[in-house]
């Protein structure tokens, strides 16, 4: 079967199996005080060229809201856009993990916020009847498939700057979007403002490994996390595990060479999309996502020929997300742009 | 080096580490809708012999405090040993997930709650001013490393069904404690009036991998559970990896392979530690655990040595926890034991 | 100084003082268990013509919330108006109380929701992803001083049952609202399809007294809320004196006189600002607040006269607020009225 | 009736109903804006010889969960005695407002925590498997009806700072406790280390007033405070009418006044008791309680004579509480006293 459902629909990169069964042998001490763990916060530390904290979790759910739980009050208040996924997709894990911080959605084109918006948008500070500004959390890349320069991403942090929040990044695609934008990591980050980042791996080859990373962090907020992470259950008892799917993922630029690949699938369905008569893609393709409105008829032929994708949007409006990753096959790529011809 | 620090030091069972391969062909649909995790729930209802509901998750805490967080409401009292590792070892993760509840701490012989002093404790039921029964927690194998009987249990459930109370088991060592008994995964659990299991598999030869089971849920409960589950962000997106690890783990009798493997290890070292002279259990041996008080020492000869284990209790007490695992070395235990002569 | 700022700028009747008094000879059972409290729940399910649970509480977010917490899940969604109270001036309450709900913030004209915009926000049910539609809260007389009728109600109603959400009404200006349908306390309520209402009593004439009544409420709901008001801090030991205000505010139609005198006020005050050159009304008048748009001369002016009021919405936008109340003079809506000729 | 069942059955004193008349002249600026808000804080100031920050509230329950709300993290611990009140009769509140901190109940002979049991009691800091050690909460007076000496505070207080954890007083019975003392406020609280002061009014002459106290609060302290009290739902609109209360409370030494009266009705009813045959006390009488062993026929006859109170510890144990407050009449203890022989 084709499968464009989303980039979770995969399995894992070879190498990064491999390294589990390279880090099986023998005793390690638990939850994190292992030498792979050790080694991969330092390897973080040399990729993104500044002070990290970092914290390896399995979802991205749980990286996103452990970040936002130590940026943000019960009484605080996030904005994101409307259609971010810790809004839209994680059953209220943000307000659970805050203890009741309120998302402010936002809307914005192609899944971006915008300073303008988000300026008009972050009132009622010092007010005791409003919840208080505390953090912007952006995905990077968006939902909508598009990726932030980096000046996009400082305009944004000049805003939180300005009204003293934090920024947060969900990069449960980062690599796509950093490949796409071709700066380094540094750049595309903390060097634009960014305070914490939700580094994902999982979409892009691991099992199921995710880091958290704090960029030069205040005194305090890395521990405090260490706690919060406890008692939301993630701290893995066989962090090795985890740490190894990292390390593997950072190793020889797999990370990159897998979202490069990713990106070139994504661009290569959505330039073949775009020449089909009747066929309009709804954001730029930037990143490993397509967004498109296609004829009705060529969306349930391609159904009946077995390929899977979702719809998007309103159930009439004809339109459709096709995710590709690290290991879609060019081929599959060619199939699905022939049957929908 | 030879670690008897905790069977979460130790590695993964080769058996789920060929699994994770076997698992990483093709596309799988996300979020637990893939054919492996559809296998183990139904393969759990056969083990059990009865109607379960089956939440695969990552970690042991997650386990259990998800499971409580369906029984318990934010108001209520989980009754557990005082030496309950959700009472002592998870940083408060049963208060964040139930919302607040209050756990209350039980002494008990040999780390077993024990019906007289459960009967007694469970006060404020209708008094506004009370935190309102609502659960009780036993941990199966205890954390002194003994075994409840399922009459043990049975009297434990009869205290809870005499309160309206759910019965919940920390399972973490679950495997050990069945291969101890001899009896049937039904006759330890919902035959004696278990409502809810954390059936641990990492311990004994998973990568990170924990069932939690519902025997018998009431309507709506296993579709809450669904929910908490994602807002606590333990919900894999490519859970078929936790899943084969499961399945694994169940594949022939593996996981009572391993369990009984560990338990004839501690045996093995409790027998030995007890002919020497200064040396005394302090608990007995039923599982996978040794708890015995020491000549000084000898605790620090051992250490000297190289042997990498824990002391317990207070400092001056002069006892130490060891703790064997599926993949224990017999010739490792006999040679801490000839380093203790 | 004429104040028209806030009906909580007020003081209170002098029926409701009185009551205090006559409260306060000899000693009373704590916590509700007094004569009072009996005798107020009776008397309102006499005026509601039906089973209802009576909480007293002393604030309108206490009474909110408290309703909010036993008819949604921590993992629930609520639907509301945008510039609800719930939403924008309560610093996250209901957030806090429902272990971390979400509010879905909804447009509407003049305060109002309305149902198709409901029936299409209305969406993840079953979704493990999407927080789940677990109530809709509407404020009757609005934010925007207008009032729903019956069959607005109704219409409402018909949404939350064919999604199964509950119906809560934030009824802080609930006499206000009523005295202005004309109808029966029951047709504006249960009758129409409301399950709970923050009955208040705080702004039209007590010191601080509320009541939450849950209409024909399920089994274990009333009992449940017991426990989360006294767990919110929110159970008062001398519950007489709340009691007694709402006795007295009930007695002699006190709470029907005392609205009939601020809608009375309000509309004088609309119809004349109406009459004046550049002033628009921006909602109609229904209950006892005017919003109007005035030109910027008249503003100043009457803040420079000593008038007291709030400028509403965007600093620009040249809008005001006006509130009257049980105890406006009449003297004062005339010489407001003077002044801004 | 002769009710001793608690100091929460008395009604007001007087001189505080008068002041809510006094109070109820003419409009004021809502939420704690007002005038007598502004007295009451610089009052307290006053009387405590030092920089506080003061926030009326409405309930004892309220006053003790907002004050360690911003002393303890979710993951924090917080040491009190067995029976201290925000243990055993808030139904979870602390939890609940603390985001799950869990309370460590203690020991110690008549309701007094001890240094000793303490100091062993605090464990687990920098260790991310437990609950931070995070604040100490005594009761003054305690629920045993005793009295902490300020030096006895200072011991207990030094053990807080030696771990770095914030003293809170429970100070429902605050009054009584520093008339037993004959020291000054400052000497109680501050002066021997103590952070945040419960500073009750309700059981000694208000209807329902208490004021949290921070001594000299951190920078943002305060503020956060503001915030937890809205949306906890306890920040009054007419905030003016727990103020008034509060002033009156202050006026002419009522508070002292009232507390002493009652105190001496105690040691009256205690001292009468004690030259009974058949009679014990179990706890020094230093405040206004009297927990006392009588003959099983002496209670079952003052029961049946009309005397309302409390029996008191197990059912059979023969135990006793009776409560003496501000308006206990002499002639009442006389004659409970007569009818007891």
């Amino acid at each position: 079967m084709v499968n464009f459902c989303s980039d979770n629909a995969t399995g894992a990169s070879v190498e990064i199996l491999r390294a589990l069964e390279a880090a099986n042998g023998g005793t390690a001490m638990p939850y994190g005080a292992d030498d792979i763990t050790a080694r991969v916060a330092a390897r973080l530390g040399e990729i993104f060229e500044t002070e990290v904290a970092v914290f390896p979790v399995a979802t991205g759910t749980a990286a996103n809201v452990l970040a936002l739980s130590v940026m943000v009050p019960p009484y605080g208040a996030v904005y994101c856009h409307r259609e971010a996924h810790i809004h839209v997709d994680e059953c209220g894990a943000p307000e659970f993990y805050t203890g009741g911080a309120k998302l402010i959605p936002l809307p914005g084109a192609h899944g971006k916020l915008d300073p303008q918006t988000l300026e008009g948008a972050i009132t009622g500070a010092g007010v005791v009847h409003a919840v208080q500004p505390a953090a912007i959390s952006l995905t990077q890349a968006t939902e909508a498939g598009t990726v932030y320069t980096p000046d996009e991403v400082a305009a944004i942090a000049a805003v939180a700057r300005r009204h003293g929040l934090g920024l947060h990044v969900d990069g449960a695609r980062f690599a796509n979007a950093l490949v796409a934008l071709g700066c380094s990591p540094a750049e595309a980050t903390w060097k634009a403002g960014v305070d914490a980042l939700s580094f994902g791996a999982t979409k892009n080859g691991a099992l199921g490994a995710e880091a958290v990373i704090l960029f030069k962090p205040a005194p305090g907020m890395a521990e405090e996390f260490g706690y919060r992470r406890k008692r939301g259950g993630h701290l893995f008892s066989k962090m090795r595990f985890l740490s190894a799917q990292l390390e593997a993922y950072l190793a020889d630029d797999l990370w990159l060479r897998n979202a490069r690949h990713a990106n070139a699938m994504a661009r290569r369905l959505g330039d073949g999309l775009a020449t089909l008569p009747g066929v309009a893609l709804i954001h730029p393709v930037e990143a490993n996502e397509v967004f498109a409105r296609l004829p009705e008829a060529m969306i349930a032929g391609l159904l009946d020929d077995g390929f899977a994708f979702y719809r998007w949007g309103a159930p009439e409006a004809c339109e459709v997300r096709l995710v590709t990753a690290f290991d879609t096959d060019p081929q599959d790529v060619n199939r699905f742009l022939t049957a929908a011809r």
